[in-house]
């Protein structure tokens, strides 16, 4: 009825191809550009190549954090459920605390979002782990508050994509002011989200495997 | 350290506000405009809306399927950890074939993709159901051909806004063209996912409640 690409190699073949034609790749450093290309395949737009932020050597201290078995540290259910277990190269655990019993009272007492409360509960694992913000800016604004003011220790790597109208294009500015020596990726602007950032997980498990 | 929104109400309130200032929302019904502004609030981006595309009366088409208790079918893991199960107003059963055990095989036998595949599998479910296609253009094209051959039976609304560069925007456009009467929410062109998919189903959900 329609004529179509059923072929799954072939159609991945077709769109990085695309991409590659399409997206403004030159700025981007032999280890980012896979990077970018998973997050641009992911939301389907290839301006977005424009809005991308790499801090610090993020991809070699990602790729060495994964290899090590860190943890992935997720503010959202869609965020985990999208990053793919197979690719992980050394069993590592992919953690969301946001529907943990206690944090809608922890972010009821410091009157925050129950996001922002979900990431006291990283303390145990955040050191050299991967944080994935794809929703909340809270998550975003609170970890960078806490690491400063040392109540977390220090992550390997932030993959930091929150979404939205209300502090998204702000907290990932912030990201990229006062990131306190820690390498990250970011999306300038408002668009964000749990797709774009479990690609960039993805992609980062792709080349530490 | 840094000043910015922290209450969930006001967070809402000034993403909602920021939407309606910004976003052409004029052309919309009164049943149509709360899925619309809930799709722009999932991605941040307010130009989406001249891409969404209504056909037939899809709000209250899915809104009477979830009153009665009909699936909602994903064609993604992610699309399906996105609905939020205590908005659904009748413990609606969300399924995701694509991970069934026999879906590798019946895509390999078929010569297409699994996503396409997994829609062969829906066959029990369909009729009446509301159908959430987040990612594979394959899945979109798939079940609308398998509707047209008969193969599977009618479902009450289709959600499809699957996302990227091969197919992605010539299945929307089928969708469009050949939806066979079945009311449908889609976003015209490239961009769409499982974050605006389930925004999208939430949406009809709190409609519905």
């Amino acid at each position: 009825m329609f004529d179509y690409l059923r072929d799954p190699q072939e159609i991945y073949a077709k769109s990085f191809a695309t991409i590659e034609a399409e997206a403004n790749l030159a700025r981007f450093s032999d280890a980012e550009r896979p990077v970018a290309i998973r997050i641009i395949h992911a939301c389907g737009m290839v301006d977005m190549a424009d809005q991308i932020a790499f801090g610090g050597d993020v991809v070699n201290a990602a790729t060495a954090a994964l290899s090590r078995g860190k943890p992935i540290l997720c503010d959202a259910e869609m965020v985990r459920h999208g990053i793919i277990s197979r690719l992980l190269p050394n069993q590592n655990p992919v953690l969301c605390t946001l529907n943990d019993g206690n944090t809608h009272d922890l972010a009821a007492r410091m009157e925050t979002t129950r996001s922002a409360a979900a990431v006291e509960a990283w303390a145990n694992h955040i050191e050299g782990a991967i944080i994935a913000i794809g929703n909340a800016p809270t998550a975003l604004y609170h970890l960078l508050e806490a690491i400063h003011d040392g109540r977390l220790n220090k992550p390997a790597a932030i993959v930091g994509m929150p979404v939205g109208f209300v502090g998204a294009a702000e907290s990932k500015d912030a990201l990229i002011e006062h990131a306190n020596g820690i390498p990250f990726v970011t999306l300038r602007g408002r668009f964000g989200g749990s797709a774009v950032t479990a690609a960039t997980i993805n992609a980062l498990a792709r080349l530490a495997r």
